[in-house]
């Protein structure tokens, strides 16, 4: 059995325990709201951890890549939306996908997609079901719900080779706010529009059955969700220190840390030098803009337990430099002496992870075990 | 044969004859100065451009992880500096490689793990090859030259379990340079703490052959590098916006780009959707504190021409937006219509790359080809 303190560093390590939290939460709380949950698989990349959100109840995965998609269906969930705009040069993976009985979903926000979607799918003989993505933020992709445009979206869609399946948004701005209020607001926000859109494609005579809103942020913080069909959401499954700025989990939600060694020190500086750099952590600077910085990250204690105050303030590729905010510790190098191991909680779970071909996973036995991640387009 | 409108998207592409004419300029530099030239191979992380690195001249590799020790072993490579101060949970990897005939070279800046290597050395049977690291610019790892705590760890690597190799330096800070005076200062001011602290070996009676110095743009700028047997450099091998920003390379040096595709649009406000988000370049803002502030890339035609003025100004997961410096581009849609396939500079060659399993390159005769590359640790 190997344990934590026999893991080589820098490692991505995944506390089982805090993870089954999260997912029992947000699965409890969709049930309450009466709406299907289908997980975004983009944070993990990782079957043992899909199979957890599937076993609490997810219905079908939201991926953002076709390796997404091939990777699980290969390995036996069959019910998935791919939510990145479709072009028409990934058509023939996507027909492949389908044909081997994947009931996958595309969307689109433009005509030119749309009827190449269906073109495409009437010459395989394939009738793709796609969704319109809205934009209820004005953030990222999408037509307003308001616009024209959409009810041309839709009857492009009305072909042989295609079929409405519903609407979907992202209130991706939702990552900007702070406060219950401003929660509250923007998920409200996100979910009227999508009906809206939703209502206006039926108004047109067009059947429109799903409506499909979500982030991790909107999805715990809505009231109601009336008119809503599921909701999808992805980093709460590990959180993160953006995520705990934001609102919506505390410091010990966060399942995902990356364990390091303290290679060196420049002690009049107060650094401690680890052996995890931006490599290990990503670039993300997520926090910088909120209003607590992290750096990098929070440092931890190899057991986990948050050490206040100190944070890797800065990083090369494969150094990190761990500081205590504010005054210097002038006794980093008695404080954390070469060899010790310590975890750092990251800024965006998403981006850490995808540095990793393996989660170490601590099993409540006290042993570890690794769960493999795939990367790739 | 798969030529480069192909692709499937996003993807990592490398132009082999800017390559190579980057791995020429600088093997032809360092000869001209009378030095080694040890390759950092983090950058590439893949053997066929290592290969080509050491048939132009290169003696030895520069690695920062031991698994890039271990592959490039593998792959024939023998004479590695491991660049990354070492820790003692680490040690039995790279005796395993001594084991097996790797000429592997560790580093250290402390008393503590010098005596780490040496004990475990000595228990194990082997002498390993340390060499000290110094600090020239005061920007992260190492011992001053003129510190007492230089010969302190001189004495420490001398039992029958290590021997003392060299010294190293990296003057990281050259990367906040922008004009030939500073780059030039900062190279003299490199190899000069190098050769100073060699020397203050060698009157301490230590034998302190090797003399390591080096970065891309000290590499580029060094006037003369007297007393230097060695260098190191790693990025110049692509090169990137931030090398173009501190002085040493042109934009049609840069070798890597990431290929992309448009996905929709935001007419009004001049954007255009890409399928190559942070995921495909990295959340490296490394120009966004230099002269020029590139976004996330600098965005060409898929032939490579540079499309001036247009950069990625934002980035979401998959999600890339392109927009126009300065005044926004009303046309946008028209000038790159859904489909329309593009690539894209990135700030940080090393980062960029680490996103990706393989590299598509870019043969002469129009056909492209996968080079697998590797990560983790």
């Amino acid at each position: 059995m190997t344990r934590i303190r026999e893991l080589s560093t820098p490692a991505a390590v995944i506390d089982t325990e805090r993870m089954q939290r999260n997912i029992d939460r947000m699965q409890g709380r969709m049930s309450n709201l009466g709406v299907s949950f289908r997980p975004h698989v983009k944070t993990s990349k990782c079957l043992p951890v899909v199979k957890a959100q599937i076993a609490a109840g997810a219905r079908g995965i939201t991926v953002s890549t076709l390796k997404e998609a091939e990777q699980f269906f290969e390995a036996g969930v069959t019910d998935i939306l791919y939510a990145v705009g479709m072009t028409p040069d990934k058509l023939p993976r996507a027909l492949a996908l389908c044909r081997r009985g994947c009931n996958l979903k595309l969307i689109t926000d433009n005509v030119a997609a749309a009827r190449e979607i269906e073109t495409f799918g009437k010459q395989h003989g394939t009738a793709f079901e796609v969704w319109i993505e809205i934009d209820t933020d004005d953030h990222r992709s999408g037509i307003r719900p308001d616009d024209a445009l959409l009810l041309e979206v839709a009857d492009a869609l009305q072909g042989t080779g295609a079929r409405l399946g519903g609407v979907m948004t992202h209130a991706g701005s939702s990552y900007d706010c702070d406060s219950r209020e401003a929660l509250l607001a923007i998920s409200e926000q996100e979910r009227a529009g999508a009906v809206l859109a939703a209502q206006r494609i039926r108004d047109h005579g067009a059947a429109c059955a799903g409506v499909s809103v979500g982030s991790t942020p909107t999805a715990l913080s809505a009231a109601q969700l009336e008119g809503v069909t599921e909701v999808r959401a992805g980093v709460y499954v590990f959180f993160d220190l953006v995520m705990r700025n934001v609102g919506v989990c505390a410091m010990d939600d966060i399942a995902l840390s990356v364990l390091t060694t303290v290679i060196g020190h420049q002690k009049e500086k107060g650094w401690a030098i680890v052996d995890a750099g931006w490599m290990a952590m990503s670039r993300d600077r997520g926090t910088q803009r909120q209003k607590r910085d992290f750096g990098y990250g929070q440092v931890c204690a190899e057991d986990g337990a948050v050490l206040e105050g100190y944070i890797m303030s800065g990083a090369n590729q494969e150094h990190g430099i761990l500081s205590r905010s504010g005054e210097p510790d002038d006794r980093i190098a008695e404080r954390f002496p070469i060899g010790t191991r310590l975890r750092i909680m990251p800024n965006h779970a998403c981006a850490t992870a995808a540095q990793y071909p393996e989660y170490q996973v601590l099993r409540p036995d006290g042993g570890t075990e690794a769960w493999p991640r795939f990367y790739g387009w």
